[in-house]
């Protein structure tokens, strides 16, 4: 059976098809009630479904929310779309959802595409690049505004995105001065290339603060920005704990700048048998959810990731001039990894 | 600036908008090659967006996948989500995404909002629910089809959908025999309430091929199926294990149907200074990312979750005729927290 249309719904109630349109597609010019009454219980009569692009018309937007995420299945990410997904329910919106493999040119195409759907809003999470990589993303959040929608990013600031921001310099720099608290005074940052927005933040905030204690980084490591990134850091972190026992000095400790990095690297560093956090400590960031479960338990930052995508919706559906950006929290979380 | 308008490209070429139309909404009914790389010139001039509902307008179809999944931070379905959405990218769809916090009322009004954007396809992920429950959403699919859409589920068969289906029974069976081999006879199912399709199919075949084996299913544990669910498990298959060793007799080996309920429950037994694998043994199912660096390694069922993912998208935008399902194999995979 075909499905019914709109027409045969203003046939069966007797109304014209702009009225019936006027009811179910939610324009602000409403009918009597006698009249929305009978249009609605011809639908109801008929089966029929209400068309979202219909309703986009008479209502001037389209209900959608763009969701653009580096990696859907890393944790962090799956965290703040839980979140963001939530919010969206809750505002009666729909969440499109693209992942990016962590390359610009595709969260470029994502931001074209969602505007080619317009939707509403656009919200981009995770690190930004370069300002050469970031331009085109950049450019069309520009374009997306400018044609009416809204952008927001989680993250750094980006074009005319509104800005929920991880506390990326804050929560290393007690994450530093806690772990100085402990003892700690030889560090190991285990870091991102320069193009990695987030990574610089924390190591550079971290490094500071090591500094500012009287602390020393010993050796920077570069690795991917990622759970590999840490593992292939493993065997020049064991090499560096080897040379310290040797040399009789204290075990170092690896401050390494995303959770998924800490947890690739205590991997590898198991495979070689060397100790965490008898012969090396590991602090990571994040507190992503995968981390309660972990042997040994991981020191972090944590920040609160699905409330992040809550705020990123909430300034996304936000009436304008409403507040444009929003400031989260954060805790140092001490735990078996880096006791001593 | 305003964005440009269809109209405007339709100007600044000299011709109507319905060429103009025809040629950047991709109409079958294309002018002659001048007029359109007249149109096409305009377009780039002026910075013209195409618009995606136009598109759809003029194609039939709206380019929009919708994915249904049961927690998108549950690495289950994180995984399969990026699966989907990395085939969805290679037809050149968009995914628009909800996740219900495994209420099937939550899954029936998701199916219902997505048939009312127009989506072409919906693919629903997880396990089935009692009949009473699937019937809305298995109503809501047959209404989507009938109207033109296509249903696809990775899971059990629903209504008229399309089923990609994870592999239970034939994995559980198999896990049952490769524990045999081991020399486990001693077992312990933690399973999830009836209602829990997925569950009882493991559950089921598990506990037959144990029989078949000349083993014994000591207990049978209902939790919630999740991380929690599991963790709830630990003080009784804690007891279990303690009796055991009282009386001298083998440590027993727990079934956990999901590896998040394994991950769960192995936290919980380090709470309580039960080692696994010396004191109680654990076993999962499903392979997720993170249990590659859980520790003790847990062994599993694997099966392949960003391919589930994308075998759904296939058959999502496969031509009318083409296969109408999928199977997808399994490997036990035997770790140390089944070690004797």
């Amino acid at each position: 059976m075909a499905r019914p249309r709109l027409q045969d719904v203003a046939n069966h109630a007797g109304v014209s098809l702009a009225t019936a349109s006027r009811v179910l597609n939610g324009s602000s010019r409403q009918p009597g009630p006698e009249l929305v009454e009978r249009v609605r219980a011809a639908a109801a009569d008929l089966g029929y479904v209400v068309n979202a692009q219909a309703q986009a018309l008479a209502r001037s937007r389209t209900g959608l929310l763009g969701l653009v995420v580096q990696d859907i299945s890393d944790p962090y990410f799956s965290s703040i779309a839980a979140g963001a997904q939530a919010a969206a329910r809750e505002h009666g919106r729909m969440v499109l959802l693209a992942s990016t493999e962590r390359d610009p040119d595709a969260e470029r195409d994502a931001v074209a595409a969602f505007a080619a759907h317009r939707v509403d809003a656009i919200v981009v999470a995770g690190t930004r690049w370069s300002p050469e990589e970031d331009a085109p993303v950049a450019t069309e959040l520009e374009a997306f505004e400018a044609g009416g929608g809204r952008a927001v990013v989680v993250g750094q600031p980006l074009g005319p995105a509104r800005v929920v921001r991880p506390p990326n310099a804050a929560g290393a720099a007690d994450l530093a001065a806690a772990l100085h608290e402990q003892g700690h005074r030889r560090f190991v940052l285990l870091s991102a290339p320069e193009r990695v927005v987030t990574a610089q933040e924390r190591a550079g905030a971290f490094t500071d603060a090591v500094a500012a204690g009287g602390g020393e980084v010993l050796e920077v490591i570069e690795q991917q920005f990622s759970r590999d990134g840490g593992y292939a850091a493993g065997d020049r972190v064991a090499e560096i704990a080897r040379e310290a026992a040797a040399a009789g000095l204290d075990a170092p400790c690896v401050f390494a700048v995303t959770d998924v990095m800490a947890i690739g690297l205590i991997a590898r560093l198991r495979d070689l048998d060397v100790a965490v956090p008898d012969d090396v400590r590991v602090a990571g960031f994040d507190d992503i959810p995968t981390l309660r479960d972990h042997v040994p338990s991981v020191t972090t930052v944590s920040i609160p990731l699905e409330e992040m995508g809550r705020l990123a919706v909430a300034a996304a559906v936000a009436e304008e001039g409403a507040e444009a950006g929003a400031v989260v929290g954060h805790e140092v979380v001490l735990r078996e990894s880096t006791a001593r």
